[in-house]
């Protein structure tokens, strides 16, 4: 079955390429994306797939159920694009002026819509049920997960599926990693409210840079003492500014900084932390400070039975090269929310450009390489088929020993 | 005999303030100050005065020269103005747009022009000479007392004295102080390069603005731990500047700040611990940096024998309500290049102006109440008489016990 | 032949604990371990099996080949005790005063002799070489397996396993963790040499309580700032030290304290930047330092696929109720080096006593539920099968798809 | 009448010696002078002094009153001896084992007695009174002036001076201060409670010694920061002890210290501050914390005019070859709690031994230049006599000009 899955997605390879093209072409802002949302939503409809649309917003959910009985399965990609300009000389540059498919949502969107039209002619074979979720607004928070996820898009949904074209990894190779693969970030600000007044007169003022800059070495022990040294965490003071005569005291220093963890106790901790050593620092000098803290989407933790489904599925895939566990990444992903609500795991797809410069996700030259899709669509199909047939697998493998 | 010069100044109190408003009226920028040195040096030569111009640059010095042997004893005034705009509603208003003498100069000068008239009629009675310094270029570093000094203004001379007329204090009092009256004002600058990076990653990083915030707390040692307690010293670092995004890793830190000393030895200490510690942090953080230091004018350090005279005198002017000793302060003045060649005392004279609001010198609205430049002349005038009385004094004293 | 294995085991298991109780009624101190040698030696010997003794000291290494081709497996077993106390009220309390087998090497021991027994009697069966290591001195720096392995223990060998009785875990929890389990742990000093004086004098010293605790501060950014966050690691200043009269200055400043790791890269780099630290903060004040880093045994650092032999055959036992990750323990043991020279995994056993308190490893009251051993001989038997097994599994699995 | 108190003093100069040797060989302990306290009531009695024992203690009040009118002036003189063993190899050396007059206090009474003598012998011939104040107890806490100036030994006072033999200054030097001459010196103790736990689980503890190491950074900015740089102000933390096993994490710091200042106020602020910084760096690690702040004897300050008599007497003893401002002196002195009674001044008499090694204060071999109280006592006496001359001398020099 799994072979019939391969061969069609093989077969439908170009029309993934064309779509992809369509709308990189045709790239929409975060919570603007109307027309791509209508798009999905007429290939689901000419193709007979049953299909929600407005789901939590720009959303589209297609149903595939399979003739016989099985868990349900969701798969998941993002569609909008980014305020960028496109920069690159390519036949499907995008045509919307300073908006640009710069993080391979196009490809995301392409490759599910070309699995779910390979799984929906499986139909009868198929166990189970499966669901695509077509997600807007990934790129800005609040993100559209959390909507829809409210409007439902997982009722009934065992487990769930996605995956990232990874631009910085050579297509062939998968990364995979059990529990956290994408961190917590957050964004904090803090301002310390002095007393300025003449530099030669300390004694009459409270002098705010100071006072920040011994909170900014107090906030190191948060991580060196106060964060269990098994879990990973990053407290930075990316800016600091007090910008006075050079004769004066500073009245007022704001630092604003970001927090990046994988675990919530952590997360909400080292929140707690930062205002208790901003108190304690304050109350040194007889300051006051304001304190704000961000949160960011959650950390993207995977779990391991779903993500051993993943592996399996990839060491099978005759174009994956290499499999390989990941350390996490420090970057955000609202796909996060879904793991909050069911099981399953999110894997990094390498999508490198074969042959020139490699350019960063967000960079107005960002490409991908398009066979990257095939592998996606593989390791996805695989991998939502896997969960029935692991079941079995599991129950033979047991009674073997 | 200080009867008869109490007398002539208050004669010649009328000439005084019109003098002093027509310089009011005639304000000329520091080093170019060429009009006001005109004024000065046909004042003398119109009564017959030894005149020097164009001394070290727009300097001007008159030398009277007493009939009986004695010490050289000099007076300065300053007479250069500042760059603000005039606001005040008065008849002698400044007439040129944006230039005013908004630090009571002008009353130096008419003080200093008087007072050489009466000593002049006085000649054939006085001990000694007397050497009337007109500097330019107070108010902007290197200012003019070094070049009139290179010039030979100060040569011979024994005693200088000299005073500021004070808005913040009230007509009548004098403020004096034995050793430094005015400190030393420095200026520094450090720029902490460490290595910028994504906020998540601190170990590929070296954070600027850690290493900066430890640095400013490091900066406190100098004053709580190596300099001697009984000297005074300020070391503040007024301006802190890193300003990025919250989410990645500073670069850069650029600190400036301000240095206040009394004594040389400090001074220079300070400078080099400073760079000591910057050295030392950096290295622990393998940054790199650049430090400048830029000395302003050095501390105003009286001679306690030539304050006495001062004091001494003070007490005994009828006008006089007020004799006392100051903290020192801290701006800076050039009169201390002067006291580095040859004893003398630099003094406050009471200069608020009445029944209105006291506005602080460089204000635009700043006045001074010109009966202190009678006060001044009186207390100035005193001061060089009694270099040669007070030498008899002692003598006679001496010789009661 | 697992299930052959497994009832052999299940037989001997009176033998077992009856070992176990002579060895902890005779308990020696490491390095000092002949007759613990010699009755291990002697086992081998009535039972036919090769054995060599005096390897790398007190080490004994017994051989058994399997009829059939594969690979060489190597089993380790530590056997020395500590110098506590024995306090326990049971029949087979140590009959040496202030000697005690207070870490369950006794139960190591027993496990191992009574698993090689039984192997040794399938010997016809089995495929590859099974080499017994027991292993004295592990209990004290610099540990028995550095010149065990220089005395050629490890010659041939190609998987190695071992295991910990674990008195914090119940009996039937086996608890695995691919890469480190158990941390590096070393040990620092440094002393920081400034200049005393009298405590109203700071400008004449160079205060080494100051310095010190400037570097303890510093010290919190090598966790924070420099360690990537995705390695654990510790830097702890157990010990500060300057002790005074309340009115003098503080001429030295000793602290001591531990760096906990588990990568060699981690390690190194933190071994270094504590010099970097405490030089940089040296140069602030001016002081000199002295500074001593002492490796103590490295991470234990298991491979994957060898884990995964272990996991499964745990899975699969009767006895065995929960196969868990752990998180990394941060105490030390000297497998670290078998694992630097050859694949394979190390493991915690769950030994807790029944029904009474829980002592922890090293105290007078210590002891094990001695049903673990069995738990633990199955465990590395099935292991060390498994080996063998695997590869077969493998190729069929892979042969599937 | 200045120049017979001098030739009385030289003439009874041997007398002066011969009392201060045999109080040499008899040192008694602070609170403990009961026999020196006879010598002394014994000495005024002889004479036909009026005078008064168990003053506040063991302290000893006589009153010369002149037969003209005028003020009332005091002159003190302390007596007590300290614990240390006496190893000079003088005839003169202590009897007493392990006590020791090792702070010149013999010399003081000595003096103080002969210039009594002195002064009663002029009676007739001089304005106002004359209290000769021999305190118990100015080594140890609290010190006898207290106890005295409540028992009354000030009533009706007006004026007092005091001197303190000096044996790091020559013999001829007089050092002055107007303003504070000696610092108030207090002590602290700050013990720092948080939660001890194994070196490598921070996370679980309160790591006292991380919290104290900042604690001290912090406390550096009351001197950088909270002073006036005016003022002179030390904070010294002598002493930090946190002794632990290198692999534990502290839970306690103990850190004593001592606080030196010439002014009341700094004094508080400074005891208030540090609080208010040790309760906000305990509130940052949620440690607590014990603070005790315990006062030794306040500033000494000196009046402007009384040190101005005193040091017109100066210049004009020929043994007083020369006078001189000294900084303030940082050691303690109960002579301050006088001055907060009533005006006066305290000064220095320089006493080193000639030709041999200079033993600073509280040594063993620690001696005077007998000749020293000779100076003292004119210059004392001279001061008492110029209370009264002086108010002539003022009103005839205010008259002249």
């Amino acid at each position: 079955m799994l072979e019939q899955l391969f061969s069609s997605l093989e077969k439908y390879y170009d029309e993934m390429v064309s779509i992809r093209r369509y709308l990189h072409q045709h790239p929409e802002l975060s919570f603007k994306e109307e027309k791509t949302a209508l798009y999905i939503k007429n290939y689901y409809e000419n193709l007979g797939i049953d299909v929600r649309a407005n789901v939590g917003g720009n959303g589209v959910v297609a149903t595939i159920k399979g003739q016989k009985p099985g868990k349900t399965v969701a798969l998941r990609a993002d569609f909008d694009a980014l305020p960028i300009q496109d920069e690159k000389d390519v036949p499907y540059k995008s045509l919307v002026p300073g908006v640009m498919h710069a993080c391979g949502h196009d490809g995301h969107t392409a490759t599910l819509l070309v699995l779910a039209k390979a799984l929906h002619e499986m139909k009868n074979d198929l166990h189970g049920t499966y669901v695509m979720i077509h997600q807007h607004a990934e790129e800005y928070a609040p993100g559209g997960a959390i909507s829809m996820i409210e409007d439902g898009c997982l009722d009934g949904v065992d487990v769930i599926f996605g995956t990232h074209l990874w631009a910085s990894e050579p297509v062939g190779k998968i990364q995979y990693r059990v529990g956290p693969i994408m961190a917590a970030a957050d964004r904090f600000e803090i301002t310390i409210q002095g007393k300025g007044g003449h530099g030669a007169q300390p004694h009459r003022t409270k002098d705010a840079i100071v006072t920040a800059s011994s909170l900014v070495g107090q906030l190191q022990q948060i991580v060196s003492r106060k964060v269990n040294p098994i879990d990973s965490a990053v407290v930075t003071v990316g800016s600091f500014v007090a910008e006075n005569a050079f004769n004066v005291i500073a009245d007022k220093a704001k630092l604003t900084g970001t927090v990046r963890t994988f675990n919530e106790e952590v997360r909400s901790s080292i929140e707690q932390e930062i205002e208790r050593i901003v108190k304690g620092i304050c109350y040194t000098s007889d300051s006051s400070y304001s304190y704000e803290f961000e949160r960011g989407y959650p950390a993207v933790v995977n779990h391991e039975e779903e993500t051993d489904y993943l592996v399996n599925c990839a060491r099978n895939i005759a174009e994956v090269t290499a499999v390989e566990e990941t350390e996490p990444q420090m970057g955000g992903e609202d796909f996060a929310y879904y793991l909050q609500h069911v099981k399953g795991s999110f894997f990094f797809t390498g999508a490198k450009p074969d042959g020139n410069e490699n350019y960063p996700h967000h960079h107005p030259m960002f490409d991908i390489d398009e066979k990257s899709m095939l592998i996606a669509a593989k390791t996805l199909g695989c991998a939502a088929l896997n969960v029935h047939n692991q079941e079995n697998a599991l129950e033979t493998e047991s009674a073997q020993v």
